[in-house]
């Protein structure tokens, strides 16, 4: 049978979801039109994936979807087939015998029900799915999220005590204000002005962390096809947040000192936008910071153009070397333009899911009723337990004490880049270039390290072989908004002590050892393979 | 000055959102062409709002918008001016001298910014907007909020002590998994599983309350302009919500048996709809319970038109009469086409924010996307208590103990209400009709009693005089989402005690009086003015 006959699938079509569709579309029109009868056996995963080229997890959803409309079925070992079913034409295809009550009916047919929205939200998450090859004692340099010993604990449970003790607890399970619990809004205004940013009790909002924040922020201001400008590479789920309200993302490069405002000039003039997203301060996933002048020129800018700001300060507590940089939102003549939010999920753990935004009042306004329609409110408990901690100005201490610690785990990882992975180099013939490595920039502070690896390799295929050395990281490629740039890592190195940084280096190099070495092999071949005439392929 | 000149407002353009920006374009104009100059006087809220036949409110918010731009100036007793700016042409406009760093720059015009889902959340948001009336000591009757004395303090308390001593804390401070906390998700199936509904764990969500859930189906079903199916009365928040995703909103009538499935059948017969949003237990504003027999023919409908169906279960544990109703998905069949939804705002408390979602597999992988685009994860502190909380079956005796005192306080409304409101009556000679009053139906659970005022009049107008005599409650308008329905107002009756319920119902007596008394004066020298040719005025 020519399965290319039967199932057909259209590669203008991507992302993936929309293959999948057209693979379940093609194969009912098949059954209905009879061109496959009952009990014929369907390609396996694995043959139908090769020959339409496409990733085989495509091909699963698409015979998962046909098996629930009990249109197919598979042995384990036998295969899966064509199964008998009550209907023979396109309209009562989806017609099936319902175990429970005896009746046919017709399946909710779910593939064809999901929004835009939906369809760009799934795809872009399936990208970020767990590697598969993932071992027991893997050392992370993936995610970004601090570790368990330096979570409030202990503190948070005697302020629980003392407030039951005290019948003060009613607050705790309450709806709070849907701006947020008035004694922890009182907490973060004093934390900011601390930071050299007053702000007014109408300017601030409590959120369920940075992503409901961000999420508000879409919701205020994005309307269909609107132009979002963000820095490339910028943090996934602001991406994936901006795209689902089929915003048209563009992205301005970012260089040691963050975003490219000379690139974003042009921009601007081309084109008019509707909202400028930004992470001034340790940039996720470059750890660039902003220098000040560009900072003032992108206020500038933002001004001329009209463009409001969305700035993420999601990390700017955590500084090892150098100032502590304010906030963009502190500089004078942003306060009407720059929409500002922060996070304690970061610097003090991420399992309260708490964040602010400020914005001017008019904004603010919009934000609050964006809040309310979204989840009402924020969760009462968390938030009146960190006002108290907040309170009795134990924060202050925990930042001197995860900065300190965090400062030595940046050190172990740099040093030990330096010592273990240096000495790797690549030795590219076939593109006429020395020996190179991985590079690297180190940050001054907050959660990463970004990387490169020599021109046109992909950090993607290195996590395979990382994986198989019991190490991970985050490939840079779910971070970039324009052309692809495969040859990026993100290492997160908050997660682990120094002792399990190194060990985690040391399993990076020989990962990038054995990479180098099966590429340069390859490439040999394929220039052996050039010099005699044929196409040489690069990896 | 002819003011009518100077502002226009397209009366077509309603929303008022529209209104207030067409005001402040207008005065920009006027003040650009030199039609307004420096040191004009405007007219005040109320001369501007009575000319122009709109609400004082739209107005207000102009002219704070052309204030916060530098435009003009208020001075109280004096009233407000044209200030002087430094430019006169309307591109310069809105340049302004900022008092921060002394260089003139161009203020942002954050009217025009605001998405389209903001201008519809914001204007039904303003709807709701708090009494102004309200005195320190009123009986709300308004809302549906449960009171502080149930709420689970102690146990909470007990419960964190016990986890801190065994050293069993990180979970609660750390990301939860997505999809909920592995223990409380154990928990909740098994709870819906004693309801008689077996749930899958692929088939569960936990949610940050039901507005959340709400949320996120929105984002994973809905596209601009798709039409959603919602009982008429229905939810506000979940109107709020569809509404912003630019839905159109079919209403379908309730009565005292749920949701007119006849009127379902004929609306799906004539238009394809994307969902269906249903409160079969308890229905919100109407305490209506949704019979067996129109559940089934609820479920055959969607699944012959192929919509899904939200099931919103929030108060289905609160019965107070008659057999507890299994939720609308435990229904043989249900499975592939209901989205569950439930909470435990309602019957354990507000403040924890938390709630679930069930939905056939295929379709929780795309509200699991939903959530992590929307805020990540929930709070894991409120999760990991709650979880322990059901584990030691301390929800079942919550419920027991809650559906008594509840049902006290029904009774006691409806006691009250037979004693003090029935004997009020309405003679409205104007309509040649009798003596009439408030009706009522008593419903057999839930949070909610709805009440009807005589035809055409308004519980918005009695609730002015309720507010005078210290007395709140919902009216019914905020509920509709078809023709107006002036005459219903919703009574919460589970926020005071007994004793408080009668003085509020006292109270309610008195305005009705005064109402009633003011409306057949009134509607008498109508029907004179009437008699003698003049056109006759309902109130």
């Amino acid at each position: 049978m020519n399965w290319l006959n039967i199932v057909s699938v259209d590669e203008t079509q991507r992302p993936s979801e929309h293959l999948y569709i057209q693979i379940v579309r093609s194969i009912k029109d098949a059954i209905a039109s009879g061109k496959l009868s009952i009990d014929s056996r369907l390609p396996t995963n694995r043959e139908l994936a090769s020959l339409l080229n496409i990733d085989r997890s495509t091909v699963s959803r698409a015979y998962l979807a046909l098996r629930e409309e009990g249109l197919i079925e598979s042995h384990v070992g036998r295969g899966t087939y064509v199964k008998s079913v009550t209907g023979r034409n396109s309209e009562n295809l989806a017609i099936n015998r319902d175990s429970d009550t005896g009746n046919a009916h017709r399946q909710m047919v779910w593939a064809e029900k999901f929004s835009r929205a939906s369809q760009t939200v799934n795809s872009i998450v399936s990208r970020q799915a767990p590697a598969s090859g993932m071992r027991d004692h893997t050392i992370s340099f993936g995610g970004g999220i601090p570790t368990e010993e330096f979570y409030p604990s202990a503190h948070f449970q005697r302020i629980v005590s003392e407030m039951v003790a005290a019948k003060n607890v009613d607050r705790m399970f309450a709806y709070s204000p849907a701006e947020g619990d008035d004694e922890l809004r009182d907490q973060v205004i004093s934390y900011l002005a601390q930071q050299g940013m007053p702000v007014q009790h109408d300017e601030l909002l409590i959120v369920s962390g940075s992503q409901q924040g961000i999420d508000l922020v879409s919701t205020a201001l994005i309307d269909d096809n609107d132009a979002v400008i963000v820095e490339d590479p910028s943090y996934f789920w602001a991406i994936c947040n901006f795209k689902a309200r089929h915003a048209r993302l563009i992205g301005v490069p970012v260089d040691e000192h963050g975003m490219r405002v000379d690139i974003l000039e042009s921009v601007l003039k081309r084109q008019k936008a509707k909202l400028i997203y930004v992470m001034p301060t340790f940039q996720n996933p470059t750890g660039a910071t902003m220098s000040q002048e560009r900072r003032q020129q992108l206020l500038a800018l933002a001004r001329e153009h009209q463009v409001p700001i969305l700035e993420d300060n999601f990390v700017g507590e955590l500084v090892y070397e150098g100032e502590k940089r304010r906030p963009l939102r502190a500089e004078p003549g942003a306060e009407d333009i720059v929409i500002h939010q922060g996070t304690f999920s970061k610097a003090l753990c991420p399992g309260l899911r708490l964040g602010w935004l400020v914005a001017p009042q008019e904004v603010m306004a919009r934000l609050r009723a964006a809040k309310r329609s979204s989840d009402l409110t924020t969760n009462s408990m968390a938030q009146v337990v960190l006002a108290r901690y907040l309170k009795e100005g134990l924060y202050k201490d925990h930042l001197e004490h995860v900065r300190e610690a965090y400062k030595k785990r940046l050190d172990a990882l740099t040093s030990a880049l330096v010592e273990y992975v240096s000495p790797i180099t690549f030795t590219s013939e076939g593109l006429n270039k020395g020996p190179q490595g991985l590079s690297w920039s180190v940050p001054s502070g907050g959660l990463f390290l970004w990387a490169r690896l020599p021109e046109r390799l992909s950090a993607r295929e290195l996590l395979t072989y990382a994986e198989r050395e019991g190490v991970t990281f985050s490939p840079g490629e779910l971070f970039f908004v324009g052309a692809d740039q495969p040859e990026y890592l993100r290492l997160c190195f908050i997660q682990t002590d120094e002792k399990t940084i190194r060990e985690g280096v040391k399993r990076l190099s020989r990962a990038l050892a054995e990479f180098f070495g099966d590429v340069s092999r390859a490439r040999s071949r394929d220039s052996v393979r050039s010099k005699r005439g044929s196409e040489g392929v690069l990896i």
